[in-house]
């Protein structure tokens, strides 16, 4: 069963803080493109993503020939589990869920590893220590989803070294990594050019705020996977907005940095406030914040008209720990005021 | 491998008769709408294609609970092969190539009936004698594709009956459907309903020309079979603009009547024209025609800036067959004109 967050298409009016996605909104340089890209789309789009993957290429500096694009990261992780077929998952938990979806679709059994609270979720080497060579895949998210927590680089190679010691596929989801304050400081992307155990996963989504439109892409220079990958997926997965949007977003690097100065004011606000409301939090690597709080939270605020991510159906949480988005400050105050009001019952 | 159509990205400027869209473009209707919806693209799309789902059901009186709707009707067929995961399926040569692509995706073993050129490339009784309880699937498109062969709806009940006393799902792709002259005289969709191995394939793509936008539905009574489909894929590939494009589709019916009129009238220039060329057309039941003519004859018309669908690569087809969308009437006069100049050669 699909486990997702809130629902805005439910209620009309709804202030949504379940959806990690940037605050300041789409760019008018993405918008127009994309609605260019409605105009254009008689025709089927480029199977190819020629332009798409140039641009790409152009900005993150790898070759065309490693990157795959996909409709929302997601297709990138169905697209890989049906090709690669993995027997064998070491998954952490709590983590996204459609790796888990993805890998019960072709009925691979899955080892999780709990990551403990009082380590404050974090990675550590007992997850590493758990891979051995029965594993065929192992999925690591960083900041990982919900918890927002970090790993360092260090961390992710010395995971990447047992992998390749073992011979299992490394997947790595850099989606929320451009909304980390210093990106540079923990991607490994390039690290796929001379490892083929490495897939990293990256979005358009969040930074650039088209969730609606879906696009991702995957990173990896094993050849043999991408081309699988190719032929088990539809040849026109991604539209003609959502590729002529891609282009253009990768221009938008003034957006990008106005928009992170933004969402950390916004989130040193947030943290300020749920502090002196002695709220715990566990992580806010990227732009939304994982936290404990009482029971039925976000219960009390949907009827309120906030959405605010219940985590309690993640493998590894149970009631009481809560994902928001970090969002512009009017809707920020709303939510403080009502978390005051609600917690002083 | 992918074989598709024209690549208009390759090169621009050229007339493409390759892929078979409604000549009469995309409404405003429907553009205006997906430009909205790029707009709301900031949200996630609604997992549960709520609105769409209603706006369907609506227009064609089928439950909501029986449609499903994915990224193009390609994605409901990928989805549907991952789903039921056939070991062995009956498949026409030609037809299109996707059914067997998906099938190929989950090492399903395919026993291929050729259509004979003798009997104008018909389904015929072999096809239906040719089905036992060996197998799990069937796939048959009507018109079929690249043919343009119409089959009767007594035939396919005939089938589905073989089908039904075999336990064999029968995938009915009526994507072109729309575009008959009397679409209603062929469809059998409303079969789903007392028979659960029936799955319909249905697409906006080609009656609204929106194949860039990425929009079809499947239709089907067997709910485990959609749970199940629901379950093998992530659960937003349908984008928001693509959602709002075809709620806004369903209320074009002065354009679905006009635009069809229109190709019917260039469809029997066209007809005429390759009967005074004596070129031996095949089937014509939508928007394409089928036929025969000298080898290299797409390769000539690339040069010079027409591309029409070179058929050779089809199972069951070699050099010399050909497909073309019913266009424009001025680049109908073009590509007669051409076809006049190189023939004569």
């Amino acid at each position: 069963m699909h486990v997702h967050g809130g629902d805005v298409y439910n209620k009309s009016g709804v202030i949504d803080f379940s959806a990690n996605i940037n605050l300041a909104g789409i760019p008018k340089g993405i918008s127009d493109a994309a609605k260019a890209g409605v105009d254009f789309s008689i025709h089927y789009p480029d199977v190819k993503c020629r332009k798409l993957k140039e641009a790409i290429s152009d900005y993150i500096k790898i070759p065309t020939d490693y990157i795959r694009c996909g409709n929302g990261a997601a297709d990138i992780i169905f697209s890989m589990v049906f090709a690669k077929k993995p027997k064998k998952a070491l998954m952490p938990a709590p983590s996204f869920y459609e790796y888990e979806q993805a890998l019960r679709a072709v009925d691979c059994e899955i080892e999780y590893y709990i990551l403990k609270e009082e380590n404050e979720f974090s990675f550590d080497d007992g997850f590493i220590d758990a891979l051995d060579d029965t594993f065929d895949i192992v999925f690591i998210c960083n900041p990982n989803n919900p918890t927002g927590r970090l790993s360092s680089p260090e961390y992710l190679r010395k995971l990447l070294k047992k992998c390749s010691e073992n011979n299992v596929l490394m997947v790595l989801d850099e989606c929320f990594n451009d909304l980390i304050e210093e990106p540079e400081k923990y991607t490994i992307e390039k690290d796929i050019l001379d490892n083929k155990n490495l897939l990293v996963l990256k979005a358009f989504t969040k930074i650039f705020a088209i969730p609606g439109l879906r696009l991702g892409f995957g990173l990896t220079s094993n050849k043999e996977l991408l081309e699988k990958m190719a032929e088990v997926s539809q040849p026109w997965s991604v539209s003609v907005p959502a590729q002529m949007a891609g282009v253009a977003a990768l221009k938008e690097t003034e957006y990008v940095k106005k928009s992170k100065a933004l969402i950390k004011e916004e989130k040193e606000f947030l943290l300020s406030e749920f502090d002196r409301l002695g709220i715990k939090v566990f992580g806010h690597g990227a732009n939304y914040i994982f936290f404990k709080s009482i029971d039925n939270l976000s219960e009390m605020t949907k009827e309120r008209d906030i959405l605010i991510r219940d985590c309690s159906n993640y493998v590894g949480l149970k009631n009481g720990y809560y994902r928001i988005a970090v969002r512009g400050h009017e809707d920020n105050v709303k939510l403080i005021s009502l978390f005051e009001e609600l917690l002083s019952k």
